[in-house]
């Protein structure tokens, strides 16, 4: 099938924000594929969230099993709740950073786009609610513009939550429906949200600006 | 450990650009940590292939298993011998492309490079002498420059091979004591190569041009 048919590729990773854009995706009439990422994560409730909203929507899904034996973030680490504090790779980013994330996630998107011949990629980058990633910043995606160009092909990389914040992203999500209640944000795996962690905190901040209840809380 | 330190990532993939190529970050000075990828490749005799050099080279490795389910290539299909002809993805390229590989390979070489503190990732891509790949031209490498500017790295990276032909890539590691004999080139992967894949060729055309015998024929 060619580019005509509409086509995308959705990264989803249980949260909010990719929840919010997969609805987001299909309202404007894309035809997505889901893609998910076992990367070690800690917060392993997060994938089985991202399965749950995968199915529900009804969109075909991958899950690619990636582990990085490198560590280098308190998110692959199982063990000791470390996902407060700085990072050991990058000092003036949190514990939580992984070194390459998004960008190892958006090569294999891209792998797949071109195999499927899908015209975008959505991705639920956001950078003003967010923990200061290098790889949720605007002048990122400038970059990922050309790279994807360099290679002759005719794929966008789209952020649309890039510049909301998480109040207007949920604002977004609750007029597309978004099953909320099936997304996970806690950065620990526990059976309920800490509370506490960046993630919690950021999903607080949304659901109290957007003056609605939080219905996985 | 600083970026003082001289590290480097070498992407390894057991043929001879890339084992060319770690001989030349040594012979640099750079503690050299290699990055081998099964991908599914049908010539899974090429990642033996990586395994030997790397251990001969005394540098520590790393395998990245990273299957990619959606196909794409005849590299990923290990059924019958389907090197030659077109890609059933991109149909200016021969069906050994794979979708978003060396996409891929330098996403994980960044997120390591990162994580341990190299300064360089090296890469055996070449574009005079190669099957036309576009992951494998200039213009490809200048993009990848801003990806990683735009994340606020100090990583570069290095393809010294980029404008070498084969005979000059073989030259420069007969010089450099390359052990020739135990890469691996075949797209197909028998026991013997099959002398008629595009990667046999190039391989045939520079030993020729560098006037030496194939140690591995």
């Amino acid at each position: 099938m060619g580019i005509s048919s509409k086509k995308a590729v959705v990264l989803l990773s249980g949260g909010l924000d990719s929840a919010t854009v997969l609805a987001y995706a299909r309202k404007k009439g894309y035809h997505c594929h889901c893609l998910l990422f076992d990367y070690g994560q800690r917060h392993d409730r997060e994938l089985k969230a991202a399965r749950l909203i995968a199915a529900k929507s009804g969109c075909p899904f991958t899950v690619m099993k990636i582990g990085l034996p490198w560590g280098g973030s308190s998110l692959l680490d199982k063990g000791a709740a470390i996902t407060s504090g700085i990072s050991r790779v990058a000092r003036h980013l949190p514990a939580t950073y992984v070194p390459g994330r998004n960008t190892i996630f958006l090569s294999f998107a891209l792998s797949l786009a071109e195999t499927i011949g899908a015209s975008v990629i959505f991705i639920g980058a956001n950078a003003v609610d967010y923990s200061g990633y290098p790889d949720c910043r605007p002048v990122y995606y400038t970059a990922w513009k050309q790279l994807i160009k360099s290679l002759g092909l005719k794929i966008v990389v789209e952020a649309p939550l890039l510049h909301l914040s998480k109040g207007g992203i949920i604002r977004l999500g609750i007029k597309l429906g978004v099953p909320y209640g099936l997304t996970w944000s806690c950065y620990n795996g526990g059976v309920r949200p800490c509370g506490v962690c960046d993630s919690c905190r950021f999903r607080a901040k949304g659901f109290s600006e957007a003056g609605v209840n939080d219905p996985a809380a």
